[in-house]
């Protein structure tokens, strides 16, 4: 079992994992590992964690980051978001026009920047992954209080394979609270276990799908006998917490949100971390790959283990 | 303070709360009990209910009914669903065109009927109105998996006012849970508190509103500001538990739910207790009466506290 390096193309790499491209929905199993660094002792992660997330598929970390420095994270969000948005990295909510996300932080602002590559995030990372890594996409959301929309099911993983050309499950997301976390201002939740099978979704991908998609998932969608069946397993968590805790999640973990009406914010940085050894190829969905700020692919700026 | 009966019209009834009538919103205190029947000993609501009822808004109750019942009555709202909406009581989802709630169950099923007349839900009207009652409003609500969508925050008592003609707050609402309950599947949300006061709305009613709004409000809505406020002095609850559970809040209690993209539908069955010494005047906003399927004004058929 090989590794995707930069130097492959599309037609030498076997697509592991096809979606999009039958008409019926079916589930495969995994074929890679999800737990990489186990033998290495995981950098500070128990081995209770590292059984955790290769179970569960994700890990939660309540109150990571003390409050204070959230709080300079949630202003520096505030002042982005308070300047609106011009260009393509900024993402408006379609009804209201108020700013959704913006995206590829970690390379146009320096607070946010330097938060990718603290230690605190990097040392689960690595002990996840087992190698350098990098940041694969970034975006800030700010999900207002009484309008925050829902966000279906979906495998991120999904996504950036067909529509990135990311080879192999071996990227992480993880998701820091800048705002408290309530059961009913519109968590993530996910369905634990579900990162152990592979959801083939139907439908071919349109070009430039992603400048919908990143507002409204229509492609890439699990069919509902699937995550009837899944759900039906191990049900569905929504980890919760205050300000500052960070969850980390699998790259095939299936996951959403409902929508907010209370007038509780729902804001919260997104970093995901891809190992080196997984660097995009051409899009397995035969369609010419999104652009940069939404998925790493020129910009490569490694995160290294032992730096 | 005189409560309104059948004899009386519109013109001889103060408006009491008055709302879509200016243009900024606010708020008023509530002139009107919450617990009008403490000093009878409340039917066997305990005083630390009737204490919690009268500070909350809300009673929750676990399991009031045997898990093998509800079944029957899921089984009967399934029956309903299926045979698809033809009448007016029928109301559809916007999008997909299921069903998604049956009104005036209580007067058109028998099955519904009698569970609107079970001891063991009007013990607790009684208790609590401290009169004889009736049902103002009843419906079985299908809330699916996946696809349910969201309710936006409101006050029942608001609309019965000015599009029903309810004259004061002397009316309970009562949800029963049909499907167990979780805080991921979009269960109902309430502001714990927020029944001791009035919130008035801006904006006048457009007649036949109610076609509209039994799928989407739009007029009624609570200003965001003062939402803000009664949620950050008392948060946010949403009272879960398993099917046969039931929920008792206040006419004028503030909530919502949003939306449940889970596969786990939220099926129940609601009914509105009213005192028969509350009956339906003309309606306060100057529109002509909501049908009587919505809101019960000549089919008035009590249910006596003696009897």
């Amino acid at each position: 079992m090989s590794t995707a390096t930069p130097e492959m193309t599309r037609k030498e790499i076997p697509d592991c994992y096809p979606s999009r491209q039958l008409t019926e929905p079916h589930t495969q199993d995994r074929v890679d590992p999800v737990v990489y660094g186990h033998a290495q002792g995981g950098h500070g992660l128990s081995e209770a964690q590292l059984l955790a997330f290769d179970r569960d598929g994700y890990l939660f970390f309540p109150e990571l980051f003390p409050r204070d420095e959230i709080r300079s994270y949630a202003g520096e969000l505030q002042r982005l978001a308070a300047k609106g948005g011009t260009g393509p990295e900024t993402i408006l909510e379609p009804s209201s026009g108020d700013v959704r996300s913006i995206f590829q932080v970690h390379r146009n602002h320096a607070v946010f920047r330097d938060l990718s590559r603290d230690r605190r995030l990097t040392r689960i990372a690595f002990g996840l992954l087992d190698s350098d890594v990098y940041i694969h996409q970034s975006r800030v959301n700010l999900k207002p209080g009484f309008v925050g929309k829902e966000f279906y099911w979906h495998s991120d993983f999904e996504t950036w394979h067909v529509e990135d050309g990311m080879p192999r499950m071996r990227a992480v997301s993880c998701s820091i609270n800048l705002t408290d976390n309530h059961a009913t201002n519109g968590p993530v939740m996910v369905i634990p276990g579900s990162h152990r099978q592979f959801v083939a979704c139907v439908g071919q991908t349109p070009e430039n799908h992603y400048q919908k998609s990143l507002r409204r998932q229509e492609y890439g969608v699990p069919d509902q006998a699937i995550l009837s069946r899944l759900a039906a397993e191990r049900g569905i968590e929504a980890p919760v917490g205050p300000a500052g805790s960070v969850l980390f999640f699998d790259c095939n973990l299936l996951h959403g949100s409902n929508s907010n009406i209370t007038p509780f914010p729902r804001s919260n940085i997104f970093f995901v971390y891809n190992s080196t050894l997984n660097r995009l190829t051409d899009p397995f969905g035969n369609i010419p790959p999104r652009p940069e700020f939404v998925a790493t692919r020129d910009g490569v700026d490694p995160i290294l283990r032992n730096g």
